[in-house]
C-alpha cells in the first residue's frame, strides 16, 4: 500500500479553524470553559456546525431517536466505515475531548473527497459521553448497545440542571425516546470503526509520540475498603493501646501500589478517596474509608489485583485486631480492540514515519460500546501534561491531522483500497 | 505516716448524689448533655451549688475577677493546700469530665472537716476549661497564669454562640474583667494543688488500675504536612508516571508509628486528619495534607519524633520526585509536675492497698497553668472505654471516693501532719 500524500499543514489548518470557532460564544454555555451537553442550545449549535460541514461534503446528516448525530456518504444498507467520537463536553471542560474527535473524523471525510478516494464512510458523534446533563457517562453509545433499560432512561436518568428525567428531556428536544431501541441501527452497517480522541494523560507527551494507537479499553474494579478502628484521645492513648485504622489504611496504599507493578500488563492502582473519622488532629481515627480504582486491558491481572488488595486490607487489619470490609461499587470487563483495525493503523503510522505507540486506554470511550458489534480502535493524540476535562486542556492541531490521515490510510487498506495517489492514478 | 481511715462507701456516696444532682436540669443547657459554659444560668447554678456546698463546711467562697470560683478555710495570706478542677463543659459532654474533680475536691474537704484533720484548704473550679463559651481552652487557669493578652480577653476571644467578647461577656455577668491580673492572686498563698480528673482513656480501666498518679503532662507539636504530587487520571497513567502523593502519605504514617514507639518515653504519634485534592475515585491525588499530633511528657523525645517524621516526609517525597512542606500549628512544652506532691499521692495510694500506677497525661488540663507557680500533680480515675466528651462518659464514684481519701493523706503527709487517726488522737 502505497501512503496517502495529504497535505498536513491544511489538515492542521482545518481543524484549528473547526477547535477555534466551536470554542466560541455560540458553542458553549460559559465563557469560563467549554461547558455543553445534551439538549442545550451549544449542543444543537454543536451538532448543527457539523451538520453543515458533513452536508457540504455530500453526507445525509441524521439524527438517532435520542439525538446521536450520524452522516453517511452511502445510502442505508450499504457497508461503511464509522469514525467520530462525541462533541459534548465536561462542564468545566476544555476545547479537544471528543470535539477533536468529531473534527478530525470530518477531516477524514474532506480528505476522502479531495483524494477521491470514495471510501464509504459514517460520522457518528455520539450523545452525552461525559455526563453533564444526566451524570450517565456513554449514554449515546450505551443506548447504541442496548446497554440502558427504558426504565433507566423514562425515570432514573435525570437531570442534573432540573431534575426532570431523560425522557422528557429528549421529548422537549424534538426526539423520540420511546424509539431507543432503533438506536442500534446506526452500528449496523459499520465493517468497522475507528475514534479519535485526546490521550488525557501524559504518555504520549512524555515518551515523545504523536500517535497512540490504542489495542484494549481498560476494565476497571471501583470499589471502598472501611477499615474499623476505635476512636481514642490522640494525646491520651499509648502507642500499644491504639486501634488505629489509618496505620492499616497506609499499609494497604502502599501494597497496592506493589501489587499494581508486580502485575504489569497495564495494570494500574490509586487511591484516590481518602476519608478520616471523625478527622480531628487530636483523635485517633475510628475508621477510615478509602476508595480502590484498579485498571487494566486483561481482566484477570486487575481483578487480581483488586481481589489481592482487598485481602490484603483484611489481613493487616486482622494483625493489628481491627477489621476491613470492602465493598464493590462497579466492576467493568476490559475491552479488547480489533487486531486487524488495530493492525492497519499502525501500518499506517508507521508509514508515515513519524512516532507513535501502540497502547492501552486507561479512560472509557464510546468505542467500548461500540466494539461490542464492530471491529474497532482508537487514535489518540498527545494534550499538554495530561490535563482534561479542564479549560486548560491543550492539543496539537498538527498531531490531529497526522491521525487524519492515518485513519485515512488505514480505512483505505482495510477496504482494500490503496493509497489516494493509486487511487487517482 | 497512718493511713486515714475513711469509710470509703459514704464518699462514694455523696460524690455519686453530687455527681447526678449536677446532672440535672438546672445545670445543663440541654437534656440531652451536660452542656454549660461560662456565664450561662446552667453554670451559675453549678458555682451556687458548690458554694452552698462549702459554705457549710466553713469555707469563705468567693469569685476571681473573671469567675473563678476560690473557697478557703483560712484566711487570705495564710498558706493553704489546692484542690480542685473545672465544672464547666464540652458542649457534648458528660457529667464527670471536670466536675468530677471539683465533687472530689469537696469530698476532701468534707473529710478533712469530718476527720478533725484541720488542713488548711483552698478549692479552685476554674473557668472555663474545656473552650464551650469562647473556643479557648484552660481559659480560667491561663488568666490566673497570665498566659494570655488584655487585646485577647478584650477583643479576640469572642463567643461561640454570640460573636460579642469575653470582656463583654464577663461585665455582663456582673464580673469586673479590667482586672484581670489580679487573677494570680488565688494562686499566691497555694503551698501545693492536686486536681483529679476523670482519665479521658483507656489505660486505666484496660490494666485494671483504680488510680493514676500523674507525674507529668504531656507536651505536643501540631503540625500538617502537605504532599505535593501530580493529578493525574487514575486509569489513563501508567505506574511509572505517577507522581502519586497518597504513596508518600502512607509511608509517613507508618514511620510516625514506628518513630513514637521507638523514642518510648511516653511519647504518641497520630495522624488524625487526611485531605485528599481533588478526592475523587477516578483521578491520582494531585496534593495531601495530612495532621501530626505529637506528644509525650519528654520534651526532646517528641519534639525529636516531630522533627524526624517532617523530614522523613521531604525525604520519602524526594525519592518519588515529589515535594512535602510542613507547617507548626502550636508546640507546648510538656509540663513536668512535683516529684514531692506525686511522691507523697503514690505513698498515700500505696497504702490503701488498691491497684495504681503512676502515668502522664496526654490531654491538656488546668494543673498545666497551675504548675507554673506551685508544686502540682494530678490523680487521675478510670473512665468507661476511655470515653469522654460524650453524654455516654462514665467513671465510678467508688473510685472518686478512693481518689479523695489518697488525695486528703498526701496532703495531710505534705503538711507534716499525720493521718486522721493520729490527728484525732
Amino acid at each position: 500500500m502505497k501512503p496517502i500524500s495529504v497535505d498536513r499543514e491544511r489538515s492542521a489548518e482545518r481543524i484549528s479553524r473547526d477547535i477555534e470557532t466551536l470554542a466560541g460564544p455560540s458553542y458553549t454555555l460559559t465563557s469560563e470553559a467549554i461547558r455543553r451537553y445534551a439538549y442545550t442550545e451549544a449542543y444543537e449549535s454543536t451538532l448543527q456546525f457539523f451538520t453543515g460541514e458533513l452536508s457540504r461534503l455530500g453526507f445525509t446528516v441524521t439524527r438517532d431517536p435520542v439525538g446521536t448525530l450520524v452522516a453517511r456518504n452511502r445510502p442505508a444498507g450499504e457497508p461503511v466505515f464509522g469514525v467520530g467520537s462525541h462533541c459534548d463536553s465536561n462542564r468545566n471542560g476544555g476545547k479537544y475531548d471528543g470535539t477533536m474527535g468529531v473534527v478530525t473524523a470530518v477531516e477524514v471525510c474532506r480528505l476522502n473527497e479531495e483524494h477521491g478516494l470514495g471510501l464509504p464512510l459514517q460520522v457518528i458523534s455520539f450523545l452525552e459521553e461525559e455526563g453533564s446533563g444526566f451524570g450517565q457517562m456513554l449514554l449515546g453509545s450505551r443506548i447504541a448497545a442496548h446497554r440502558v433499560t427504558e426504565e433507566q432512561l423514562r425515570e432514573q436518568f435525570r437531570a442534573i440542571d432540573d431534575g426532570r428525567s431523560f425522557w422528557e428531556h429528549a421529548r422537549d428536544a424534538g426526539y423520540e425516546p420511546e424509539r431507543w431501541r432503533e438506536c442500534a441501527r446506526i452500528l449496523d452497517d459499520l465493517v468497522g470503526w475507528v475514534e479519535m480522541h485526546i490521550e488525557q494523560a501524559r504518555v504520549l507527551q512524555d515518551t515523545g509520540n504523536r500517535l497512540g494507537i490504542v489495542h484494549a479499553i481498560a476494565g476497571y474494579v471501583h470499589a471502598d475498603v472501611v477499615v474499623q478502628g476505635r476512636g481514642d484521645h490522640a494525646g491520651a492513648t499509648p502507642m500499644d493501646f491504639r486501634l488505629d485504622p489509618t496505620t492499616v489504611a497506609a499499609e494497604c496504599v502502599l501494597e497496592l501500589e506493589r501489587l499494581a507493578r508486580a502485575a504489569g500488563r497495564g495494570t494500574v492502582g490509586t487511591v484516590g478517596e481518602i476519608e478520616v473519622t471523625p478527622g480531628l488532629i487530636n483523635a485517633i481515627a475510628e475508621r477510615i474509608r478509602f476508595s480502590l480504582d484498579v485498571r487494566g486491558p486483561d481482566d484477570a491481572a486487575f481483578r487480581g489485583v483488586a481481589a489481592d488488595t482487598i485481602a490484603f486490607a483484611g489481613a493487616a487489619a486482622a494483625r493489628r485486631g481491627m477489621t476491613a470490609t470492602a465493598t464493590e461499587r462497579q466492576t467493568l470487563a476490559a475491552t479488547p480492540l480489533d487486531d486487524r483495525v488495530v493492525g492497519a493503523l499502525v501500518e499506517a503510522a508507521s508509514a508515515t514515519g513519524e512516532p507513535h505507540t501502540v497502547m492501552v486506554s486507561g479512560a472509557a470511550h464510546d468505542t467500548m460500546c461500540v466494539a461490542d458489534r464492530v471491529p474497532s480502535a482508537m487514535v489518540f493524540v498527545p494534550c499538554k501534561d495530561g490535563i482534561s476535562h479542564h479549560p486548560a486542556e491543550a492539543a496539537s492541531a498538527a498531531d490531529a491531522a497526522l491521525a487524519a490521515e492515518v485513519i485515512l490510510s488505514a480505512v483505505a487498506a482495510l477496504q482494500g483500497g490503496a493509497g489516494p495517489a493509486a487511487s487517482a492514478a
